[in-house]
């Protein structure tokens, strides 16, 4: 075998050339159009060595929100179907929780009867289905609720309503020397328990919104015990404060779709010299959701208005995504 | 050029095989002994691909502690120093401060009568010398000093009381696949400032104390303001807790040198499958400093008596180390 190795090398090597030059289309997804084009020619000109605006490997950190932006986020955040199923799942340890709201109406799947708790019914809800466990216990019961669920409009376990033309561009960033990571609203131990496999992004890579924990050795054996206590909100102004905090430099691209994103957006593309700035725009309801201005979820509103002076792309799910799901011929 | 590449291909590998053939030890300034052979076995064992004890490169997480650990720590934690040096350089906007503790001891380099103003006292100077900044303006402030000050024994800058035997170890592990992560209980804004340029470990890959910070627009242009309240001291039982909340999975070695480590390497050590604990001794007054259980600074005591019993190493840096900093012969 080894002998043959540097023959095997000099083959690869050929045919690897010959694919550069015939290079498939990295982004088969997205259509060829102006928004394309404005990823694409940065990419470009941030990578070209000696190039004007050439940007060393270590200062190419890309952010994307996730929800909305990596995967779906309707009817309802995927996240509070884990909370609003997690709650069924507890209830028979808590049969207080059939007279007591929010639990009475999380277990009827009363969303109204829900958000009529306000702030003070969510965190209760929170604590009761994200914390009192390890960090490990978490992470399996968000595995194993992953490998069970199924959306509700698609029949479809969650983690397929991912969009085929970011999981594109996540591959084509990083085959160019960018870092990916994800900056999300959502629990940052929720969304680690499936970024690596779903997105290739490690949970070293993952800044979410997260709880309070606490190291405990329990008989002998450590433990991350989490407890019922906001830690950080990793959303609006929160975001650029969770990427200083999580990853200590500013990002080269931010790629979102709600005003929860907009702060994110313009703390990356403030930045000095070549910056991009990237926005979802779901518009397209027979294929995915059509929402924006007045929508519960998702809302976008003063990013559409700034941002063609910001110079923000804006992705049309409907004319600039060819596919939108894996799933889909 | 371009047809001659596979040759020159062909030509590396076979300058590569015989390299490794004859490899030069990737560990010069750590003698043979127990210690780095526990140290090369083990990242042997859990590379060897197909092997009893293999590990993926995305799981071969090692965390370092800094101060102690990764450069020195006496006479006083390097930070500490810029706390002093920055009240200095602060003081002439600050009047109040010649009449007023714990500025004053602070001015006169009094430790003693700093000490004496307790938790409080310290939160003070913290507050007036890493807060009111943006976080641009303080990485600037840190980088400044870190070029002018120096060392008071060795008369040298701080960054260079930088372990040489650790340094080639951080070369050495990520040359077998793993990512460095350093997880102080110093700053981490402080520590990131010079964390690439020193260790090659990126801003993102440092764990950290920190302050907590705000997301603002000044005058059209935002920042992040530093503002004086704590938010996550990254110490003893936090750092499992910073490890969790930052890198998301447990590491699999650990290198520290105070009881300050001990919740990380047992955290660290007591995971499934094969784990590295190490603790650096410092034991070497003529190179360094001779310090451990009755230590002010980098106090290690219960880590040094339950180290045989959870099979974790000790470098001794008398014995084990070649050379202690870089600027030896």
């Amino acid at each position: 075998m080894k002998r043959n190795l540097p023959a095997a090398i000099a083959l690869m090597l050929v045919l690897g050339m010959s694919q550069t030059a015939t290079a498939a289309d990295p982004l088969p997804s997205w259509r060829d159009g102006r928004t394309k084009q404005a990823i694409v020619d940065f990419v470009k000109q941030v990578t070209a060595k000696g190039g004007p605006k050439f940007v060393p490997p270590a200062d190419r950190i890309a952010v994307f929100d996730n929800d909305g932006t990596l995967w779906a986020e309707q009817p309802m955040y995927f996240q509070l179907a884990f909370v609003l199923d997690r709650v069924k799942s507890l209830a028979p340890q808590h049969p207080e929780w059939q007279e007591k709201e929010p639990f009475k109406s999380a277990l009827a799947g009363d969303l109204a009867g829900v958000a009529a708790g306000g702030e003070k019914g969510l965190l209760e809800l929170v604590a009761a289905t994200h914390a009192g466990t390890t960090s490990e216990e978490f992470e399996k019961a968000v595995k194993d609720w992953l490998a069970a669920a199924k959306h509700p409009r698609f029949n479809r376990p969650y983690t397929d309503l991912v969009y085929q033309p970011m999981l594109e561009l996540l591959v084509f960033l990083r085959a160019n020397g960018f870092k990916t990571f994800i900056v999300s609203g959502g629990g940052v131990e929720f969304v680690r328990a499936f970024s690596e496999k779903v997105y290739g992004i490690p949970p070293e890579q993952v800044v979410g919104s997260s709880i309070k924990t606490n190291y405990e050795v329990r008989d002998g054996r450590p433990v991350i015990a989490r407890l019922p206590a906001i830690d950080f909100i990793d959303d609006k102004a929160g975001k650029p404060v969770g990427i200083q905090k999580f990853i200590g430099r500013r990002p080269l691209m931010a790629f979102g779709n709600s005003d929860g994103d907009f702060e994110m957006l313009e703390w990356t593309t403030t930045g000095p010299g070549p910056r991009f700035g990237l926005i979802v725009h779901h518009d397209d309801a027979p294929r995915e959701w059509a929402y924006d201005r007045e929508s519960h979820v998702g809302r976008l509103n003063r990013g559409l208005d700034e941002a063609p002076q910001r110079g923000w792309s804006i992705a049309s799910m409907k004319s600039d995504w060819r596919r939108v799901f894996p799933f889909e011929k």
